[in-house]
């Protein structure tokens, strides 16, 4: 086992001692299941993602994903990699036993899966997109597409993708031309190109099955004229085995700056490359209403950026490890004072600076991961909770905290990897270390599954104020409860205090700035609202977390002092981000294109 | 010309209308020039950095420097490059006529080389090591090393490089271990590894000039027993020229995560590869006195720092041009309030957040070349200024600020290259477009010729304090001075308080600190004052540059509300650094290696 990928201990504290999720197991859904039980699923996927994802991280970089004119060549690890995560039947880990699932809670599913995004990211988005794909068949598919696609999904033999954007149509929707041309026997013709498809291409497993957003061609304009289509990459037989291969082609690739191990397509639907059925147009079938498909798309959208935070939060965790064990390992330098002829070269984790930028690295990576398992335990509460009130209240705070959990690891654990490289000095600027790689593949978090800016108008102009602002009440009972609980405790009564003030004058700005008649005003500065608002969600759960490091073991007493570091030197970043929101600071807004 | 270098209405107004460097002219020793040399110079720059750097900085990437077992590749761009470069004598340009020089001034000199480091970090390497490596000799060689070695290094027909890191020394140099065995001609002969020797071994030009710390057999331990001495890669003959191959190998090459067009390279010395006069050990000289050579090598690193700080300025100003034209051009979504059926979709810099991660590029990227050509102006001070009191005083300005302007900049325009990357969106993180490259090259410059750690130590453990503190007395008083103008100024008093205000703390903290006994605690987050100083200084620097942007033209406007930007968004970040400060935050030194 690597020691590095993840920290075994930091998973127990946070499932057992802090979320308690064998509570769990008294729920009818999880009633087999047992810590023995998840323990197994954990050491499964810490022995998988070890053996055979972490295996090819950097070979799967250095031999990017390679369009060779018809198809994707891929590091033959790829291949053995995912073939061993579905054959262990985890795309399924969480699905009911009678889609051969293992019916366990989220928040352990997640846990898992984060082993193996630490190990390797790139060939993580292969089953990820797959159990997306396969979750949105389950709600909004019919039952012959979740018979015929998605359990084969789910039995890691199909392969799933989600195809939104188009050259020229990236964060605007609204302008997604694909065409869906209906056919006598109810399915469809589609005709347009799609890009930024990750995994849209690749000879792994029997099928790959695309789920597309297009227009009928009476659809309304912009996003209420979008429906959602399966199209398959090669379309079933009437052994119901794939065939024929579809109308879809590989346009091309991507070349990025990190998780190169992924391919990320441009393809082409209905441009003729194959004629399925002797008919022009790639065959597909309608998921869901006509003209709902982004809705529908959400369903996958959603998961897929609580996916990305948990995505950006493991590889800030590895990276985090790395500097960790090089830090303890690497002589250089002398303490201050220690310098005579008799004195003897520290490990540079003896430097302040060094332990600043390890503390740094362990409040964005051990936070950003207690956040996201904390919003999996919420998905587990709005399906399986005993009673209404508290699926409810799980509903309104995931809904609310999925920019959160998207944007903030995907902004600290960049921060995070970038740390990992400093710690490391010139080496870590080498490809002969892995921390590199971290910080590129780790910066297209903050972009992909809607960017920063996109998230901020999300949260700002939508999360915050629906059904009546009851999500973010909902958030402040949450973080009210908690700061009752050390209202009288010596040591973090005074962290409570500070963050009460904080959210106090979060809660006047956000009815300020809700109130505002002038939208444009009002969300110039969504992005600094995100900001502030992450910080704050990620210091409560750090208080959350002191609270239950009591003890003296040298785990807890690390999470209280990085816990104090939060507190000490991260959360007083959003005083001026509060203050300037509140002046409905127009700095940005009435810079004009000339003056640049 | 492309545009997207480097703005050279910004450079006009840095140098005409806010330093003022046609005063210069009024020296003796810049009498020949006037705003027409200067113009022709720059013009000069442009050009060359256009049509020589700029057309290969993607191809050097993309073909990294290669060693083929006995020497080093390089794409032939880079050949023609660096032979342009010193064909146009500009490796001389601030030098006397009687080297060949033009006598430019430093401020013109660097703005110039700006131009070169923003078109091609990384070919820049060649042309920057050599000046700096020549200007060395010109302070601490003999008149024959001068004649011998640094004159055809600024004709450009030798090139010269830095060796002070070893494989277990970075940081720490006084654990160099490399030996220099004394001759009885006077000469030594040298036996080690250095490493991390940029531009170390290569075919360009006639020779290269090793500048390499070493120690000799009677050394002290530590630092105060390392000697520099200079070692040519070939030995010159009778004839003056370079013949017979000294004892200096390439044991191989770094391969990094940017920068790939320069070299970065493990050399052996006195391994036997060769045995130059038929005797074992690389020949050399020693420069200056015994055991005094990190002194001496200081010369070239100061002058390298400051380099470092121009050349991160100068990748995060071409990012954010490159950033700016694509939100110029780039259709995507729509206004707040405009969906409508006949809604057109906007440029999206029409977006608030947009133009938010436009005016931080703007703020890090001119706020970093205004910084560092004010300290190139305060080495032609240092230099030529007519009265003492001016010269002294531009001396302890430099000292000071050295670390500022290496680490500043080195800091946020790596920032600056992230958000160019988010501005971009998913074509930000393809290798379609440069600003990824940017991204990877920047991240370099906080490594590099002393780590972020290393300069908030030489600020806070050193500079500030030394000479009585005189150095930071100055940089106050001339802070003080800008406060006096602005402070019945409608538009610009209240940014005058609030720099004032902090500027106060700094100086109350800094008293504190610097009395401290306890070095260990004392230092222990001076990264976080490092932070904090810069940020204020360069506050200071918009602040000049608002004073004299008062007109109406667009870049007056751009500036004012870039600075507007910095005061409202920026400067507030130091607030809760000077209060951990002046708590003397232990959290970071009292964190234990076993809790993390």
């Amino acid at each position: 086992m690597d020691s590095r990928i993840l920290s075994r201990a930091d998973i127990e504290f946070l499932l057992y001692e802090w979320l308690d999720v064998e509570a769990l197991c008294r729920r009818p859904r999880f009633s087999d299941h047992n810590r023995d039980t998840f323990d197994a699923m954990l050491g499964l996927c810490e022995r998988l993602a070890t053996e055979k994802f972490a295996n090819h991280n950097r070979k799967a970089d250095q031999e990017e994903a390679r369009f060779n004119g018809t198809t994707v060549e891929l590091v033959a690890e790829i291949a053995e990699a995912v073939a061993a995560y579905g054959e262990a039947g985890l795309v399924a880990a969480g699905q009911d036993y009678a889609l051969g699932g293992m019916q366990l809670p989220m928040v352990v599913e997640k846990t898992g899966f984060a082993w193996f995004l630490a190990a390797n990211m790139s060939t993580c988005s292969f089953p990820f997109l797959t159990a997306a794909n396969a979750n949105l068949l389950l709600a909004h598919g019919t039952q012959d597409m979740i018979e015929l696609y998605a359990r084969p999904m789910f039995e890691g033999r199909y392969y799933g993708t989600m195809c939104l954007s188009e050259p020229h149509a990236g964060s605007s929707l609204a302008e997604i031309r694909t065409r869906a041309v209906p056919q006598p026997d109810g399915s469809y013709r589609l005709f347009g190109n799609k890009m930024w498809i990750s995994a849209g291409e690749h000879e792994l497993g029997e099928n790959i099955i695309h789920l597309v957003l297009a227009r009928l061609p009476d659809a309304p304009a912009g996003v209420k004229g979008i429906s959602l289509f399966l199209v398959p990459r090669r379309l079933l037989g009437a052994d119901g085995k794939p065939g024929e291969r579809n109308d879809i082609a590989l346009a091309g690739l991507n070349h990025k700056m990190g998780t190169r191990g992924t391919p990320n397509c441009l393809l082409n639907f209905g441009e003729g490359a194959f004629t399925p059925g002797g008919l022009p147009g790639a065959k597909g079938w309608l998921v869901g209403k006509p003209h709902q498909g982004l809705a529908a798309m959400f369903h996958m959208m959603n998961e897929a950026r609580i996916g990305v935070g948990l995505t950006a939060t493991a590889v800030g965790y590895t990276a985090y490890l790395h500097a960790l064990e090089y830090a303890r390992t690497r002589p250089q330098g002398y303490l201050p004072g220690h310098r005579g002829r008799d004195a003897k070269q520290v490990m540079i984790i003896e430097h302040a600076d060094v332990r600043r930028m390890l503390l740094a690295q362990k409040c964005y990576a051990e936070g950003g991961l207690a956040l996201n398992l904390y919003c999996a335990l919420l998905v587990d509460d709005q399906r399986t909770a005993p009673d209404e009130g508290t699926r409810e209240t799980a509903r309104l705070l995931l809904e609310l905290l999925t920019p959160v959990a998207k944007s903030w690891p995907s902004q600290w654990c960049v921060e995070g990897c970038s740390l990992a490289i400093q710690v490391h000095g010139g080496y870590g600027y080498t490809r002969d270390y892995l921390v590199e790689q971290f910080y590129r593949d780790n910066r297209l978090n903050p972009i992909h599954e809607g960017t920063h800016g996109v998230h901020g108008i999300d949260l700002l102009g939508r999360k915050v104020a629906m059904e009546g602002g009851a999500a973010f009440a909902a958030l402040r009972d949450r973080i009210a409860t908690t700061l009752e609980k050390v209202a009288n405790d010596e040591q973090l009564s005074s962290h409570g205090k500070a963050l009460r003030a904080r959210l106090d004058g979060l809660a006047t700005v956000t009815r300020q700035l809700v109130a505002d008649p002038d939208a444009t005003r009002a969300l110039a500065n969504s992005n600094a609202y995100l900001e502030a608002f992450g910080h704050l969600v990620v210091a409560w759960i750090w208080l959350e977390q002191m609270i239950v490091a009591c003890g003296d073991s040298d785990l807890h007493r690390g999470k209280r002092q990085a816990g104090r570091y939060f507190f000490a030197w991260e959360l007083p970043k959003v005083d001026n981000m509060l203050e300037r929101l509140a002046a409905v600071d127009d700095t940005a807004l009435s810079m004009q294109d000339r003056w640049f």
